[in-house]
């Protein structure tokens, strides 16, 4: 790098930290304003179908309803469908510029407000009766805000007793190995190379795989991770334990993770790896180490969501705990 | 935005636009340093085979050998299996941290050399025998300025006489009608909603699809896009009209592009939609309006790649053309 890159690359690491520290606008601004990225949420039917009944069964003739992050407004639409009197869209990124034209081309300017500002900067000329939000990431939390933005907007925009679409979530966390998309995907040695360093690199941090539907081996139950509840949470979960009893002997590639969320009485909506696969694919804790367990023994995980601006930027341990008590919490 | 945000974007776009057309620095070089797209192209095995057979079919024991784009460096690697008496590995983008630790790991450092620079900027201490290459994106030249690299390569790095792995490739286009992932994915209307604003986003231009496996109808022949030759070419493809005779009848969702390359003698790797999916996936220049054909109309596609600093910014048009004379080429 010569000297001007260098200062560029200074300049534009200073424009990222500003623009997230001090503004606060997350990375979705941009990201969401994809075109792509708003097709694999419409075409999600289990998404769509779910939300669509959850409204046409909450929302009644009359209501007012506010969207949060409503992207291309289809859940604005669906509220309007089930006979909201108003209905409010907030959406910042690009994608506005879409939405914009879809109201206008079905003809309901009348019934919907697309309002362009992050939600927290918003304000609405009226109190609304539900509030509708799918700023829900694999892991429920983790990567919009969701939480945080839901218990400004429930203080700030609804009328005492309003509904919440979501009302709660649990999130799950599952540890497995799998040759499809585990660590045990990239076989060591690899065409008769060392790719160690590599393996090191690719499973050290969180990503998302696409687990539903491919074989993988459960090495114990699933544990609830977190219980979140949007009509009464104001904060981010933080650091914790999980346990696990072993059930099934294995290596272990990683942790899947999922959510499940009840939108309303009688409708859920889940990303679990044992439902077909969803946009929002599976959260994965991936451990490189692919460690060997027997059944009967605990497995403990330290997890760190560490939270910086509403994101995850995720920290996580295994350890073996030599005895089946359960361990005691520490800070 | 506020007037410091908008500074701050003034100042990223200012530097894209310095980095990409002054430094002439291109997408790749961040893109590449991602650990989970380095995988993708890992675990393609039609990809890695066919390279590594046409490695071991072209490397002779004590040849030089250059390795441009190497990513992780698996090709360099190949070539030292093959018997290369040194490497010269070019990797710009932050993955080659990754690729010097897998070389002192697999303790080759004597024989892989691994040169941190823009090819176009580097110089090497002798000429080769043999380059290899794999900066080939879905349609083969454009997203990664093959071509011209190779022609750079070619004339400063390369003996006379030198091999080149891959020797030569063709582009394919195929006008299609599909359910799956072709403009027919997203049903007009949805919902119930008119979503025909959001269908002119998506499918106004450029993408990528998987359409590998998954159903679709030919509409006509496949037919040669561009012809390139790694061994000759200096230029990339310019403005052409591809003409199709519809030999089925059926609605227009786009055009599908693939490249066929022909490593060396007796070696070939393609990402047709005919074959099983690869890395790349297939080019798609979708048409959102899906114009009707039947079977015996002539249809003519004018193509433009629009290539800025090695890099495509596709455009196209669809003109039916009346008679089934062949249309002459205009500028």
């Amino acid at each position: 790098m010569n000297f001007v890159d260098r200062g560029l690359v200074a300049v534009h690491k200073f424009r990222r930290w500003w623009s997230r520290r001090v503004l606060r606008q997350p990375w979705m601004l941009e990201q969401f304003g994809n075109p792509f990225l708003q097709e694999s949420m419409l075409l999600d039917k289990a998404r769509c179908e779910a939300y669509r009944e959850a409204i046409f069964r909450t929302v009644k003739p009359g209501d007012v309803v506010v969207d949060l992050g409503a992207g291309t407004g289809l859940l604005s639409f669906f509220a309007a469908q089930a006979g909201a009197r108003r209905v409010y869209a907030l959406e910042m990124s690009k994608i506005a510029d879409v939405t914009a034209e879809l109201i206008e081309a079905n003809a309901v300017r009348d019934r919907i407000t697309l309002i362009r500002k992050n939600s927290r900067r918003a304000r609405l000329p009226e109190r609304c009766d539900v509030l509708v939000t799918e700023t829900l990431s694999a892991f429920c939390f983790d990567t919009e805000n969701t939480i945080e933005y839901v218990a400004d907007a429930r203080e700030r925009f609804l009328k005492p007793g309003a509904r919440i679409i979501p009302e709660s979530a649990d999130t799950f966390l599952l540890p497995f190995a799998s040759q499809a998309f585990g660590a045990g995907r990239l076989p060591l040695p690899f065409y008769g190379i060392d790719f160690r360093p590599f393996r090191k690199r690719l499973f050290g941090e969180f990503g998302l795989v696409r687990a539903s539907g491919k074989p993988f081996v459960a090495l114990s139950q699933a544990a609830l991770c977190y219980h979140i509840d949007f009509r009464k949470d104001i904060k981010n979960p933080t650091k914790t334990f999980v346990p696990f009893r072993i059930t099934t002997d294995g290596r272990l590639d990683g942790f899947l993770g999922w959510f499940e969320a009840r939108l309303c009485e009688g409708v859920t909506l889940s990303n679990s790896p044992y439902l077909p696969l969803t946009h929002w694919w599976q959260h994965c804790l991936p451990v490189a180490e692919q460690p060997s367990y027997r059944a009967g023994q605990m497995l403990l995980l330290c997890l760190d969501p560490n939270m910086v601006a509403g994101e995850a930027h995720w920290k996580y341990a295994v350890q073996p705990a030599i005895s089946d008590s359960l361990p005691v919490r520490q800070e």
